[in-house]
């Protein structure tokens, strides 16, 4: 046994929940820090309302093992994190409005529109969207131009027409219609899987790769993007709202196409096996060296309760 | 009579029209080949009637003005002057909706939620604020990731909290409120100057320029951010639908506070003079050659007729 094979034998299992928890403190304290009360008439409070306290932070989460991954810088990795889960954030409130989803709960609380009247609601959205840009754009110069320049690239196109809001038209659009399994796959790839896929680019963007390292990133975060949504439709079926944080069954009710109603329940929760093989081959094709922490987000993703 | 003296004698009088006619064509070609069709499901129809055929494009106006003061570069600022004027209509769209002024006429048209429901349009509002910040982000290198890097900081702090969506929600807290002057002034400062003081920063920001010189524009699109306002709230009053293009006297139906019923019609009318003012001597203090568009701005926006 060389050296190598015994500190490979000796090197202790990844402790992601270490890993996680630690991260998850770190952006806790940071959306917190960035999303400020003192917004004027009320805005401030509506805005932390919508971000803290919630939510599983898997956008963030990836954000940082990317950079890591990579080898990225943190303080561009943590500010990066942020911007996506305000994104993430406004995009739920926006949702959950009368005339989107019209829904009442959200992560087990009344959802913003309820707490604070639609036309706040409103607001508080359209400023996290802003701020989500503020966030990437420092003046000081801990973020380099080139840095803050892609990064808010990579950000408004994930949540742009061609990304999320894409997405959104997509799914407003096909309520009450049959999707085949190919559209629907399109209406997820912007709704859901763009900001996925747009947090490990980003977090890639914190660093340097090479472009196969990239592209391999590119596809982990294509292939938990759409297994994210997949598994988010078997949830729908299978979880209670105490589980769940929210309004189970919403979609069908909402005659929205789903996985489970294009291919069944099984069909459905094999498909997010394979998906997450996927994700696995995509990292063993990087290149990358340090890739256990996307590697445990992934399972994450697929083998998650709610 | 020297040199000098001779050709400031025979220059041309600045003829603002055909400067502004040459660029508003530019503006417009460049908006409609950016704010495109084909964004899914219909987003790209809303977010077009949103933005094209119709609008003063003064802020875009200012952009360009102010990066020909500094000699920027033009590419920059076209797409500066676009970003800034998607940001403006995403707030129109928004504010017309019926948890916000209720409102069914704009620029002469059905407002969007009128024309494409009110789902449809809010998510045609999110698309273009995300669409802004692609805009002054492309990957080729036509423009420098710092200036790309400043361009995304000015527009994001103007259009946030601390600008216009914190000055809308101050608007909204405000209804059947007194407020006192200060307090109007504020609200306005963020609801519509923050934007109009960007579209100045913005254009500025696409060539090099002096701290005196920045300060000096920075005090000009302050005194014209508040003129604007000032005149809205004159012309809410003495100008019909046709001629606005939009519901006359709408503010005083909704009980919102205004210069005109805080000040009196007059002293309003005066007060706007007395910031066009403000303005020209700013312009005057820069040190900056070339500010003949910027001085016709001024005067465009305190003495227009809609």
């Amino acid at each position: 046994m060389n050296a190598v094979q015994r500190d490979l034998l000796q090197a202790p299992a990844f402790a992601f929940d270490g890993w996680s928890s630690a991260h998850l403190g770190t952006i806790e304290r940071a959306l917190s820090r960035w999303v400020v009360q003192d917004a004027p008439a009320g805005l401030g409070e509506a805005m932390r309302y919508a971000v803290l306290d919630g939510g599983k932070r898997l956008r963030p989460l990836l954000v940082m093992a990317a950079s890591e991954a990579v080898g990225g810088t943190a303080v561009a990795a943590l500010r990066a994190a942020c911007a996506v889960e305000l994104i993430h954030a406004y995009s739920l409130v926006h949702d959950d409005l009368p005339c989107m989803d019209n829904d009442v709960l959200r992560r087990g609380k009344a959802t913003a529109h309820v707490k604070f009247g639609e036309a706040r609601a409103l607001l508080a959205g359209d400023a996290l969207q802003a701020l989500a840009f503020e966030l990437l754009t420092p003046a000081n110069e801990e973020v380099s131009d080139a840095t803050q320049a892609r990064l808010c690239r990579l950000l408004a196109r994930a949540a742009g027409q061609q990304g999320m809001a894409g997405g959104q038209a997509i799914d407003l659009a096909s309520i009450g219609r049959n999707l085949g399994e190919d559209q629907l796959r399109q209406m997820h790839r912007l709704k859901t899987g763009a900001l996925l896929q747009g947090s490990v680019l980003m977090g890639a963007a914190c660093g340097q790769l090479s472009a196969q390292a990239e592209e391999a990133l590119s596809a982990y975060g294509a292939a938990i993007g759409l297994a994210f949504q997949v598994v988010d439709d078997v949830l729908d079926v299978t979880a209670d709202s105490g589980t769940l944080g929210k309004t189970p069954g919403k979609d069908a009710a909402h005659g929205k196409p789903t996985y489970v109603s294009l291919l069944g329940l099984e069909r459905s929760q094999q498909y997010a096996q394979e998906l997450l093989l996927q994700a696995r081959s995509a990292l063993a094709a990087s290149g990358l060296a340090d890739t256990q922490a996307l590697l445990a987000l992934a399972d994450m993703v697929v083998n998650r309760a709610h």
